[in-house]
């Protein structure tokens, strides 16, 4: 067993970690490793919002982006995945994960820069991009098995079993700048419009998780409890979160069905949702009944499935400074992403 | 608000709180105040354990016990509670509660020292005493109304609203102790047996946790919760601590009735457990489908009821050094109380 962070990012602590040095976690889990010399990583969620009747147009722009993110400088991992939004609209996003920084700012000058800034506009259907190039030592992941998923895909390979897991918390432990800092969040996004066209002016500490599950490998018995026993419980957390969630401080939440190159759905699906804050994040977890009975149904999942269970579990968390996110969106509605920020500062 | 800690017991901090200074608790709790002197309280726990053919004989042990409380010296609080064992024997449990150490001595030697000692010995039922005796620095109490129950009845009164509560290490953090020390347990019980008399060599940084529940004023739809949806879950929990706690630390866990004086069941409840330490209650509370079902219950029940809830919810935590624990049995069966520390060192 090790620290979830890597020795090369271990430094002389201010803070301490929530648990003692004994502790053992009830369950195994690994976390991404990287390549030592990796400084940053870009994110990048290239998002299309369209009705029905747009569903031409919003294709079209499905294969630009698919285009440009096998072109030269293209990501070096990326999937896809879509939900229909609380106001009705399909949401398709394509999520690219670089590793180096300056190869990302070439390819985005070349075919990301005109996705959401209107000069390749159609009005037809809304575009957006939500982009952050967190420092390594300001973003974590974790796995319940060997298959990775998301940012992890842009690493060198899983770590051994670590011990940072299973307890309220842990997701800051595993976070190494949570070494030395807080990451307590400063001032608040603003929304800055022009025309159709709109941008977020970032605050400091914004924080995005994406927490996934993937039950292709399930089946009887295991397939039954995950079908009726957990995804309920999952999916009414995650609409609370989608409708509810300002006022806790979740800025928007999405959860989202995995395509695959065709488009259909896959037996995969992941929930992505901007915080004010990890702390925020850490409140709702911790306390919020919605995921009370999320993280219940999970745990009596695992304890009852044990070393036997199929399902893949996975999630990364960011905490992002205000000079690593970019936010633009174009004709998109204004409960999208982070445009709801806008809410807050009319209160 | 203010922090559950009295200022008076405040100290330079070695260790931090879980939560940032601005946290807010989602909910209203306030902790139980001493007089500024108070430098150590007593705990006494004089059960009675018996089958049912043998109700003559603890009946009469119980008026001797109440008769001796009631002495000169006697706690400045107590009830009774009880509960079946999973052996099937009743067990009568009389706490008291002293803010006087020397006055518990003197009581003790004239009353308490025969109650499990064999001196007074009836081999028709079993007697069993379990006493903390733990400086001010090393207990907490929390209570969701202005009705104090347990050892804050022997306190001044109740504080202002406290800020650590509502989330996962808030007990930890309202120990005053936990401000310079991580209280981690040292060593493990031993049990010595002399004939019928049993005996605890206690280990370092035990912990006790008494929970209750007064749903006497709920009427109507929040009887309802409290009954369908919140007591089955808990008694899930209290029922596992019981018979498969040992596992993760718990020794003991009963899950008892408070009754009144003329013996009848009164619609309050306690849970009272042993553990190795506040690190395994913590593992348990954090992680364990059977806690996190009654956490999430009493999340939803809370939050669904709001300010009108007329459920009354209190605890106290207790983490006692080894010369703050006494521990005895004669003729009690051996899954009583702490005895079960043997089957650990069989092992």
């Amino acid at each position: 067993m090790e620290s979830a962070i890597p020795k090369s990012l271990q430094c002389p602590r201010t803070r301490r970690r929530r648990i003692p040095d004994d502790y053992t976690p009830p369950y195994p889990s690994t976390v991404a490793r990287y390549k030592s010399d990796l400084a940053r990583v870009v994110m990048g969620y290239f998002g299309v919002q369209y009705r029905s009747s747009s569903g031409r147009e919003a294709a079209s722009l499905g294969h630009r982006i698919a285009h440009a993110f096998g072109s030269d400088g293209g990501p070096r991992h990326w999937d896809r995945a879509q939900y229909i939004d609380e106001a009705g609209f399909t949401n398709i996003l394509s999520v690219g994960y670089w590793d180096d920084p300056s190869t990302f700012e070439n390819w985005f000058g070349m075919h990301g820069a005109g996705w959401a800034s209107g000069t390749n506009a159609s009005t037809e259907v809304g575009t957006f991009c939500e982009v952050l190039k967190p420092a390594i030592e300001r973003f974590e992941t974790l796995f319940s098995s060997d298959v990775r998923e998301g940012v992890a895909c842009i690493a060198e390979g899983l770590s051994d079993l670590v011990q940072e897991h299973a307890y309220w918390g842990g997701a800051r432990d595993r976070i190494p700048m949570s070494q030395t800092d807080d990451m307590a969040p400063v001032g608040a996004p603003r929304i800055v419009t022009t025309g159709l066209h709109r941008r977020v002016i970032p605050h400091e500490n914004i924080c995005l998780i994406r927490s996934g599950q993937d039950w292709a490998a399930t089946a009887a018995e295991e397939r039954r409890m995950y079908v009726e026993e957990v995804e309920p419980v999952l999916r009414a957390g995650m609409n609370f979160l989608r409708d509810d969630g300002l006022q806790i401080g979740c800025f928007a939440n999405r959860y989202m069905a995995v395509v695959d190159a065709s488009g259909a759905v896959t037996e995969k699906s992941f929930g992505m949702s901007w915080w004010r804050s990890l702390e925020a994040l850490e409140r709702w977890a911790e306390s919020h009944p919605t995921h009370l009975a999320i993280f219940g149904a999970a745990m009596k999942y695992l304890s009852t499935m044990g070393p036997a269970a199929k399902l893949k579990l996975y999630h990364e968390v960011t905490v992002a400074a205000s000079d690593e996110q970019h936010f633009e969106y174009f004709n998109c509605h204004p409960r999208t992403g982070m445009l709801r920020a806008d809410e807050l500062s009319e209160k």
